[in-house]
């Protein structure tokens, strides 16, 4: 059996492989939220451009005011986007929040600081220091600096930064294309009624929404009928426009399905057995050269795995390094024995710690929806109430 | 001044009093992804509708098989979706992941378990206990149930659920439609080159980034000149066809501010002065009745405070409960002397804590997009390197 961090170093380095051909093309930045950039990105100037004010109130050059016992006559008025004459030596400039400097100028006094006329400023010295209230030129960033690497996913401050460094659009990678199915002739589609044996396809739901949440293109072709000529006939099309293809449910050892041979025949496939629970057969391969994933179908199964691999693969796809969320360390709430396999339980934080959701069944997926993350229990390890455990909240996943 | 639990409960209470004329109306489960539950969910079925099998196998009854000492005879075959006959007394139905249980069986032997022919089969009474392998009719959801409540922002396994009793389309409010604009005659958009006195608006992009990350709809005006007449007929635009107006910038005592005047005309509008850092100042008022917030100018202060008042405002008016993220406790690798002012410190986790970004000015947005999460430095705490503290994942926010 392979360990869980075994089982994830191979399919990133899987991903790694498959993403040497993908696409890049410039879209605008305000609709580049959570794509991958696919070139590093370098700034040609400097944030801000110039030093500006970070205050209402008044520039002037510290020494002038100290020469002059901080009472200054005002020579100028700078309201912010106008463009600021030359400080006359010995005078202060009124000016706003985000106005460029005048050269000659080192600080500004806030206005509540400052009594002024019309004509002429008294500073209060005790409440200003030389380079005050002064936002330096390049106090950001500085021409030349490579500010974000390729492969990071662009969050909405990134694409506050590219606007800031004057970019309009930006090069990422197109979106993946992924085709999700589900084999198994006891689904139904919701809406439906079910007849004797039948279940309603809970998986189609998770999976997409997933997909969706990652920025990936949705192929969604349903529920497949487990016959061997369909499903080669379905997978052969998933596979010819998508960049990868997702099942789940239908592959194992069970005699009644047949994605296993298909898969074999149209390409290659492997058998993982992974020491996690739940979650522990993952089918890995490919229908020609179009990666293929086979998720095991239970719904908290499918969910796990989703995060814990299909989600990894798909970030290395796009040439991502940092494929797991970080960990936080919760204080438990619950005392479970040691395990041999390490577990992903469906949990929950509260003020007092964490506690995980009664029915661990691979078969419940209300255990994912009542908490807001995983809590790993590894191999070997019992825990006890007010232990340290390990945990992964959803919203990291998503 | 307002302390920041204050000011996040004054939104609260706001929002609340905006929620009450939100529409909802029933979308496809498929793309109700991030909406927000408008109505109690109760499932009308049991998930399972029948108990089914777990594994591959074999089912009987369990005192049958230790009354003909695990050899039984097999009299029928149940794939999965097919509807099974009442099990014969005294025989075994071979059964396969997924399938329904037979009247009459209470347990499933694993196929690795078992030696069968085309006819009988011997279990390993070692390796199953009555009851194995067998998922129960309304394990995961009972008939009745209240699954999901009002409120409940969707999320992937939300999605899966509400398929897995059978529902195709779910009872969302509509996004909330949220008027952005910048006012500040120093702002120009990226693309074009700056004169003097310029500087890019990168705020823009970062709140259509926010917004598009919490689902809503976006109604962006870009730059406003900084003119009465022109702001006046761009607010009440915006306040018409939006359920609330966000402006960056230009709510402030400066003399070359007008939104403030303009709001108070059309409106109301209240400063709040709250303690903490960056993000001092925050307007809130309407515009007629919509909803208005203006927002500090300075880059990672509108940032900050969208993160910290405009989202729990917007999901308050979703009828959200749940409006700031639980934090987690981190080990600091800085150390700090105590503020007056509570601070929102950009960090970032390492494997050995969390560290600051150096420069921590409200101008400087590359501090957000370095890290990872804010770092909660409290009025009066000083922080030692070691220490724990709290730390508010972006994950969580977006």
């Amino acid at each position: 059996m392979l360990t869980f961090d075994e089982a994830v170093a191979r399919l990133v380095a899987a991903g790694r492989r498959e993403s040497v051909n993908l696409a890049s093309k410039p879209i605008p930045v305000i609709q580049a939220l959570g794509r991958v950039l696919a070139k590093p990105l370098e700034s040609t100037v400097d944030v801000p451009p110039r030093a500006n004010s970070a205050m209402d109130g008044y520039a002037f050059r510290y020494a002038d005011a100290v020469a002059a016992n901080f009472q200054l006559p005002i020579s100028q008025r700078i309201p912010a986007g106008r463009a600021p004459q030359l400080l006359q030596a010995g005078t202060a400039a009124r000016i706003f929040t985000g106005a460029e400097l005048p050269e000659g100028a080192d600080t500004v006094a806030m206005q509540e600081d400052c009594q002024a006329t019309a004509d002429a400023v008294t500073i209060d010295a005790s409440q200003v220091q030389q380079g005050d209230n002064v936002r330096p030129q390049g106090q950001d960033i500085t021409a030349g600096t490579v500010i974000l690497e390729a492969g990071k996913k662009l969050r909405p401050q990134e694409l506050g930064l590219l606007f800031s460094i004057g970019e309009a659009m930006v090069d990422v990678y197109r979106p993946l294309r992924v085709a999700i199915l589900s084999t198994g002739d006891e689904l139904v589609e919701p809406g439906r009624a079910l007849a004797p044996g039948q279940i309603y396809n809970s998986n189609r739901a998770t999976l997409h929404g997933m997909l969706a949440a990652w920025g990936m293109e949705i192929v969604d072709l349903g529920i497949v009928r487990d016959e061997p000529d369909i499903i080669e006939a379905v997978l052969l099309a998933a596979a010819a426009q998508a960049d990868m293809v997702v099942t789940s449910g239908g592959v194992s050892v069970g005699e009644e399905d047949h994605v296993k041979a298909v898969v074999e025949k149209l390409g290659n496939l492997e058998f993982w057995k992974i020491a996690i629970k739940p979650g522990k057969p993952l089918a890995f391969g490919h229908i020609g050269t179009t990666p293929f994933m086979g998720l095991p179908g239970n719904p908290a199964s499918t969910f796990v795995t989703a995060c814990l691999f299909l989600r990894p693969f798909l970030l290395s796809m796009q040439g991502m390094e940092q494929v797991l969320p970080r960990s936080s360390r919760e204080r438990s709430r619950f005392s479970k024995s040691a395990v041999k396999r390490q577990e992903f339980l469906r949990a929950r934080r509260t003020a007092t710690g964490v506690e995980t959701f009664a029915n661990q069944s691979s078969g419940v997926l209300s255990s994912a929806c009542w908490g807001d993350g995983l809590v790993v229990q590894f191999a070997g390890q019992s825990i006890e109430s007010g232990d340290g455990v390990e945990f992964f909240p959803y919203a990291e996943f998503f």
